[in-house]
């Protein structure tokens, strides 16, 4: 690890946080829109914030990096954290009176698409603070889909990307070829956001709250402008399944729609972790759908429309709650936590373990059992019609150990901070995996985070991060060998 | 698979199931004595079972089988179920007046050394029931130590084993060396039984439940003679700690006393799983005894006693408990519950995940940690002074991803059952990793499982016995390759 590096990260991270102070103009806007007086705070932030990162970025001008694996994983965690920092600003800033453990940890709620919250009180709050959650949401969204496509697979986590393998791609004027794909990526996106926006007001949400869960649904994050998320809307069948929608499409891998958009291909479709995904969305929402239809007197359509709308906010990670689901009875107490683990594909915007991990690691499990048969037989482990090669291999294993390790000792830490076991267990699962509620009555889908001692709330941001980050790309971080020569 | 090789298989199983109703005859005279009238259904089991494992054992005679890998798989699940059967006989005949499910349930749970039980009223149970359920632990814990030295790691899984790279032992009249090793196991296990019952009996336990409690102690099962488990001995410190030093030598690999016993060597010490599960138990004890000093009243002492005796109690998957820990505060409990998954050393009589495929593990980490910043960089896995290869790495991460599979699995059956979240999640996990109570109300350390529906008792009996195979023993048999050519 060079200085010239680690200025070099440093520079590229202060130009998002101008861009993320540009982006509180919109708050401020709509503040000042809705005539609340909170729009200053976000014009201060905005000034405070640009003005601080403009002068970082210029300290730190110099020659473009070298990019290197080591850059790679620099800049992702300076990054994250970057944001993570300047979207407190605001949070911290305003009416609410947060404290500073509150702000930092609802801004990377936010920017990780976690979508747990300590605010009470959200329907009375200013629109300005409603906008910057969703907001801090939308882009944490965009972001990750950036970092799942383009760099995450480079630096061998974060699962096969369709752009890595297309060489030609790569060699013939590699710049070029990577501005198309994310002007195309933040056009996609934008549009399913919008189009998300338009269809929830045409199911009846008013205009802003409409705008506010679009962004938070396509960035499957979770950020509800209502304390009582979607139960608000329990009796709206339209907008529960156009939640559901949306929220599967977030989860989808956006290399299909960029593919499509740029090339008018469609054979990304073909990725395998795809009919994974599918398939266990369905399987989960049927199955509790069912049983609540069979345990309770809930009319066959409202028990699949409720399922379906709470099994896949959990797996894709968004965490929106259309009921409390804990009183579902303990079948679907149990499903909704094994949910919490899946996660959508990799480049979607979805947290956890995700789709093409568990088809891996299927794989990797057949030949294993094969190899206890006979034992000189080696396999290629295959995913589709491609082998996985062995950094690939040991890159899921990895993390899926990492997963759970640093989930025990989560757990542990928040144990030790006074939480019950059921609040522990799920808090640090819900905090790894981006999903947001985790189960019991504090942090449930009908409590939220507030009520927390802030040793735990910290606990919550730093595993938010690790999550968002594949655990991997931090893990590095922290390793002797990244500092060394 | 031909039909020789099954033939053999079932042959090999009758005669240990003659051996199990010889030993019948244990309980029967304990009920004579005590005068027991209970005496007549041990007696009359042991004729029957006997009997007819006699009868299939002299049907199934013939040429000695090829000792073969799939004979190997087929012969641990077809010993373990069949010991599992002929056990729940005496249970299902007794003046108990239990099910089949629950038979069969205690008769496993004394085999695999588990030692949940659905039985109320210990205290005033038939003498010859508490002898048999003790010696079913005993004979299980004396069963698992041979297959974890002497047969599992010739599958290739289930560790090292210091016997098989011992080439010259192997090659030089394997036969005779293996008896001298068997013949040394089966001499020193029993020796540290009777250590057992006599410092149990020094330190003030009555006779009988001193020989009880001491085979369920160096099988690390589980199994007490009273309702409330050590509690009964809450007051009396040289009792736990007697408890505690016999667990926790149940938990180290018999290898060690093996080859000192048989060669005067002491090299087998060495073993790394050895400090490592020393370690965790130093650690999780004080941990949590400083936690119980702290946040309670309990002195000092009598803090670190019972924290000492009931995590090394759950370490080591023994399951006793002195206390009602699910009380002693938030930390505690989550302590407890990762406790759950470690188990002691390969070559022990506990269950769970185990030492060297922590360390294992760890390793793997380490090194793809650093072959993501220097991805052509290939180092070898080390497990000591040695090179742990390809197999027992691919053994190892399959061992661990099976068993987080069939936890949650399992999770979902018993919540599908109407167990309560807690109740699902710990019960799956006690039953796979052997331990035996988990937490919550209903099995925790003062429930039991005689209020478990049907189903959900069947669920824990099948995880019991996958844990006590190492979960891929049982996987292997129902792969169509072992079946095929």
């Amino acid at each position: 690890m060079n200085r010239s590096t680690i200025r070099a990260a440093i520079h590229v991270a202060a130009v998002f946080a101008m861009y993320l102070s540009v982006a509180m103009l919109l708050p401020a806007a709509a503040d000042l829109y809705f005539g609340n007086p909170d729009w200053v705070v976000f014009a201060l932030s905005a000034l405070f914030m640009g003005g601080l990162a403009m002068a970082v970025a210029l300290a730190t001008h110099g020659r473009p990096p070298q990019v290197t694996t080591r850059f790679g994983f620099l800049l992702v965690n300076l990054l994250w954290f970057t944001l993570a920092v300047a979207g407190a600003v605001p949070f911290l800033m305003s009416s609410l009176d947060l404290s500073v453990t509150d702000a930092f940890f609802e801004s990377v709620s936010g920017i990780t698409t976690t979508g747990s919250t300590v605010i009470n009180g959200l329907d009375q709050a200013p629109p300005g603070i409603l906008l910057w959650r969703s907001l801090l949401s939308f882009i944490g969204g965009l972001g990750v889909i950036a970092l799942g496509l383009f760099l995450l697979p480079f630096l061998n986590i974060g699962g096969v990307s369709y752009f890595k393998i297309e060489s030609s791609d790569i060699e013939d004027r590699p710049f070029e070829r990577f501005q198309t794909f994310a002007t195309s990526l933040i056009g996609i996106y934008t549009a399913l956001g919008v189009a998300c926006a338009v269809s929830y007001a045409a199911a009846g949400m008013e205009g802003f709250h409409a705008i506010n869960h679009a962004m938070s649904t396509v960035a499957t994050g979770g950020m509800s402008t209502h304390d009582t998320s979607f139960a608000r809307y329990a009796d709206n069948p339209a907008i529960l399944w156009t939640g559901s929608i949306f929220m599967f499409i977030g989860g989808l891998p956006f290399s299909i729609m960029i593919l499509f958009a740029v090339r008018g291909r469609l054979d990304a479709i073909r990725d395998p972790q795809i009919m994974v995904y599918a398939c266990y969305c369905i399987v989960f929402a049927f199955a509790v759908g069912i049983y609540l239809r069979v345990s309770g007197d809930m009319p066959f359509f409202e028990a699949i429309t409720h399922s379906t709308f709470n099994l896949i906010s959990i797996i894709t990670t968004a965490g929106f709650a259309s009921d409390d689901y804990t009183l579902w009875g303990p079948f679907a107490v149990v499903c909704v936590f094994v949910a919490t683990f899946l996660g959508g594909c990799s480049g979607s915007t979805t947290g956890g373990i995700k789709a093409y991990r568990f088809l891996i690691l299927f794989e990797l499990m057949m030949n294993g059992v094969r190899s206890l048969i006979y034992p000189s037989m080696v396999q290629p482990v295959r995913y589709g019609d491609r082998t996985v090669d062995e950094d690939m291999q040991r890159a899921v294993v990895l993390f899926i150990a990492s997963f759970l390790v640093l989930w025990g000792i989560a757990t542990i830490l928040l144990g030790a901070t006074g939480l019950d076991f059921v609040t522990a267990l799920t808090g640090a699962l819900t905090s790894l995996t981006n999903v947001g509620p985790g189960l019991g009555t504090v942090i449930g889908p009908v409590g939220n985070f507030s009520s927390l001692p802030d040793p735990a709330k910290w606990i919550c941001s730093v595993a938010m991060l690790l999550g968002r980050l594949e655990i991997l790309a931090v893990l590095v971080i922290f390793s002797p060998a990244f500092w060394g020569r």
